[in-house]
């Protein structure tokens, strides 16, 4: 999706990724190889003048060897921030930005002791290499803390407290290295087993709080420390009109594929332009969008397109439970409209029971 | 921008294209070769499941021979009659469309009887490989009718009256296999030297008269007429309220660009979906497009998008005087803010004298 926003600016993708089926090689140049094969890195170096990624477990090191020689945005600050939720958690209390209270434990015992002292059932996560719902686990208390901690993989981990929020919701913002900002209005999200299925954008205002404004701030303040250059994402909790920041993501993001109909200039188009160094787009809403997820089984292109507003988008990946396959997108300037669409689009949402768990 | 809108409908895209620079080598597999190159053919024949083309002077007889075998949209039967201009102005009389009154010359002789029996000035067009002002010339009577039939290189003609249009304006509509038909805004279009440069759409509403339903009623009289599958233009001249078909065109269409951002679905994508049998998509408005040709000299990028809600589209042609190299679009619900966004682009239109030609 960033080749195709980059293409009709004039530019040429070169790509690496370790999957021979990856997406990407549609739309330029695919180099087959895993992200620290020397060879490839330097044929990647060759070829490009500018790097950018748009999967956090690149790994930072080779980030950072491309950044000796090249620009590489967003930059590998940021990843390594990104990679490690215990550095997420310092970034966010250092700027100001509520979070869940949380420890870090690295061993079974300091598990079970970190879920003695909170109250109520807890959240277990990994520090590293965790995605859509991988690498946690919910602990009940102290008795299973330390065998979530086996389960996961003995690896270092974060205990933190459930947060009861009424709604998640993201926010999505780009920079550019001469420090213009774009920030995209809130987006309201459902994931289920921690997979996100919908957004919806403009998130419906919180009543007396603004949290698409306090959003704005928190996200101007990450991108002007970091010194960041490119899409930026960050999911929230949303308690009683408060913010929490869950995670941030150094890249597009899933919660804002709907701006590609549903924004003056999409996330994409926006990535690409930062990266580039181009002047930002605005980030205004068109209207009203929603956004379904294709997760594990491919539907029919008919049945999806003949919803009036859809449009489709697959990115050519295998069937696999679970995976992301694709998206679609209504747009509409009448907020009802969308209901209607989402009602006839059902098909592409999990069951009742599974999105209650 | 065919392959850049269907890739997301999960499809795949081969080209056929004698340039070995051609755009499309950027999205997909590229068969460099004539049109009429029997291994290409049968190259593209073996990996095509249905078969389409964007440029009017295809080989007639290419688009017979795949269509044995294949689905070739639009029919090959459209194509023939976009090729001849005389078949075109017989297809309009036949469906009551009004047109310039003509007359078909075959020798500098006829040019000349047929230019003594028109009042004033006149053109003489050939009747195939015509298009972007080329294969035609301005007669001013009969003194001239035999050089200019001579310049043109002596080939079949037409002459026809000059029309005195108040503006020029086009319809772009998309009809699939089913039947169904997506009607696009009339877009009001500024010729220079027999190149578009400026689109505005919607188009202004004619006053008493309203023009975008009647375009609207001959495009689809053609569409049904021709069994049509995938997307057709159709210029006008606007005279007094009535309109006068000039041309058809049996593809997307210059006039239609500002579709990718101004529409709810771009004429790429319908016609994708056409000629792929899916479903079209709606084909109405959001707001008001301003699109402006880039001409001859690629435009510095950050100049252009610079300029609040402008979007570049870039073909990756070299530069050469009169090509096409790409598109401006700009959107707005305002249309006051393409006053301004004109003002900023001006630098993309041609000097005012070439534009009074």
């Amino acid at each position: 999706m960033l080749a195709l926003a980059g293409i009709p600016l004039g530019l040429d993708f070169v790509f690496l990724d370790p999957s021979p089926s990856a997406p990407a090689r549609a739309v330029g140049r695919h180099i087959v190889a895993a992200y620290d094969d020397e060879a490839a890195l330097a044929d990647l170096a060759a070829a490009a003048s500018v790097v950018t990624y748009e999967f956090e477990n690149v790994p930072g090191r080779v980030a950072e060897r491309l950044a000796a020689t090249h620009p590489v945005w967003p930059p590998p600050t940021a990843l390594a921030v990104a990679q490690d939720r215990l550095e997420e958690k310092r970034l966010f209390e250092r700027l100001g930005i509520p979070t869940a209270s949380h420890v870090a434990v690295a061993s079974g015992e300091e598990a079970r002791a970190a879920a003695g002292r909170i109250p109520g059932p807890a959240l277990l996560k990994t520090r590293r290499l965790g995605y859509d719902g991988k690498g946690q686990a919910r602990v009940e208390g102290p008795g299973d803390a330390a065998d979530a901690f086996a389960a996961l993989g003995g690896r270092a981990c974060l205990i933190e407290t459930l947060v009861p929020f009424s709604r998640e919701v993201s926010v999505i913002a780009a920079r550019s290295p001469a420090g213009e900002v774009a920030v995209y209005p809130l987006a309201e999200n459902l994931h289920v087993g921690g997979i996100l299925r919908r957004s919806r954008a403009p998130a419906a205002a919180g009543g007396a709080v603004d949290p698409a404004r306090r959003a704005e701030a928190y996200a101007r303040a990450i991108l002007q420390d970091l010194g960041y250059v490119g899409v930026l994402a960050v999911e929230f909790f949303e308690v009683e009109g408060d913010l929490f920041a869950n995670e941030l993501a150094p890249r597009v993001h899933n919660s804002g594929h709907w701006t590609i109909e549903g924004a003056e200039t999409s996330q994409f188009e926006n990535h690409v332009r930062a990266v580039a160094g181009l002047p930002l787009g605005a980030a205004t809403a068109r209207g009203h969008s929603l956004m379904l997820n294709v997760i594990g089984t491919s539907p029919d292109a008919a049945r999806v397109l003949a919803v009036p507003g859809a449009h489709l988008h697959l990115y050519g990946k295998a069937e696999r439970p679970g995976r992301k396959l694709g998206h679609v997108t209504v747009r509409s300037d009448d907020p009802g409209a969308l209901e209607d669409a989402e009602r006839r689009l059902a098909f592409l949402l999990p069951p009742r029971e599974e999105e209650a768990r």
